[in-house]
């Protein structure tokens, strides 16, 4: 006997997500056999809701079910910056620091030849765009991770915007708050060094 | 800012599954915003369908998407046998086996009066009823779990069905085949030993 089709059909769901594999998923739709039908239709529920009222803001592509999202209709924030990062993810990390108070643009990746990911497959363009028609701009922080893909897509970007005299930034790097030197990577500590500032 | 709405939705609800606390939930939420939609809406579907398709068998508690199961249902199983155990999930393990061809009980759980469960809150009385009406029947197989719980409630129907003549067996205890002596924890290898075979 195999399991009833239903529950070979949650299973194959499941086993869709990330880090989920088959003996996991087995277990997770014996659970969800168990659960009140009320959550599980709300579970249901809450994955058509997503992507039936979620979609990418078309003005700086972070997640939104608002039309422009509430960070650009916001006329609190400063129109001055804008602090550029790969996902919709990272808007919510910056958010959730409360001392930015620019505004965002996601790339929605990193360049990546490797993988096919060259400048027209990310919002560039479209940065590029919204800069020249926003003329209160001042400053484009770049905000793409310190990995070398993220380090490449900063200097790229640097190079397109300097020119218009904006000033563009990076993140600094260095030591995270509370780690110890000690077992600091080489890369982290050298960087540290380099970005020391005055006291 | 937050999530939008749909986002925290979504995140309370992979919550509600076992072993996922709020970091896995919103990279799980937030993978499924950038899944196809095609995924997302089967996803939801099977989520629905388990819940309106499946339920358990009349007779033997295990879950099926028909009225009885197939097990039940079938003419070609022994029907001098009964196979107890405490979880629908030990039916599938049992039948993945492939050896064995009677019938099921599910209880539904073990005897354990820290957590509140007593005779009652079982199968155990559904399973008297069936032995009483199956004349053929000739003997129970306990396969509770070899917990102190599953050892309790295999002593416990073992009591209660004995008196009506049909024979109780139990689950051999012992080594696991491809298991090394030197690994083996005491109770285990007292069992293997206490319940030693001629060769």
């Amino acid at each position: 006997m195999q399991y009833p089709k239903s529950v070979n059909r949650l299973i194959d769901s499941y086993m869709k997500l990330p880090g989920i594999g088959e003996k996991t998923a087995t277990r997770l739709a014996f659970f969800t056999i168990d659960m009140d039908n009320e959550d599980v239709q709300e579970f249901a529920a809450s994955l058509q809701a997503i992507k039936q009222e979620l979609h990418y803001c078309h003005i700086c592509g972070n997640i939104t079910d608002v039309e422009p999202c509430d960070i650009c209709q916001s006329a609190s924030r400063n129109q001055q910056q804008i602090l550029v990062v790969e996902q919709p993810k990272d808007v919510m990390a910056m958010e959730k620091m409360q001392s930015y108070n620019g505004l965002y643009q996601v790339l929605g990746g990193v360049l990546s030849p490797v993988n096919g990911v060259g400048p027209d497959e990310l919002q560039i363009k479209h940065l590029l765009e919204r800069l020249k028609q926003n003329t209160d701009l001042k400053e484009v922080i770049v905000a793409t991770n310190a990995t070398p893909e993220g380090e490449a897509t900063a200097m790229y970007l640097a190079k397109l915007i300097k020119p218009s005299g904006i000033k563009v930034t990076r993140l600094a790097h260095g030591l995270a708050v509370g780690a110890d030197i000690e077992y600091a990577d080489q890369m982290t500590l050298q960087r540290a060094v380099e970005g020391r500032q005055p006291i």
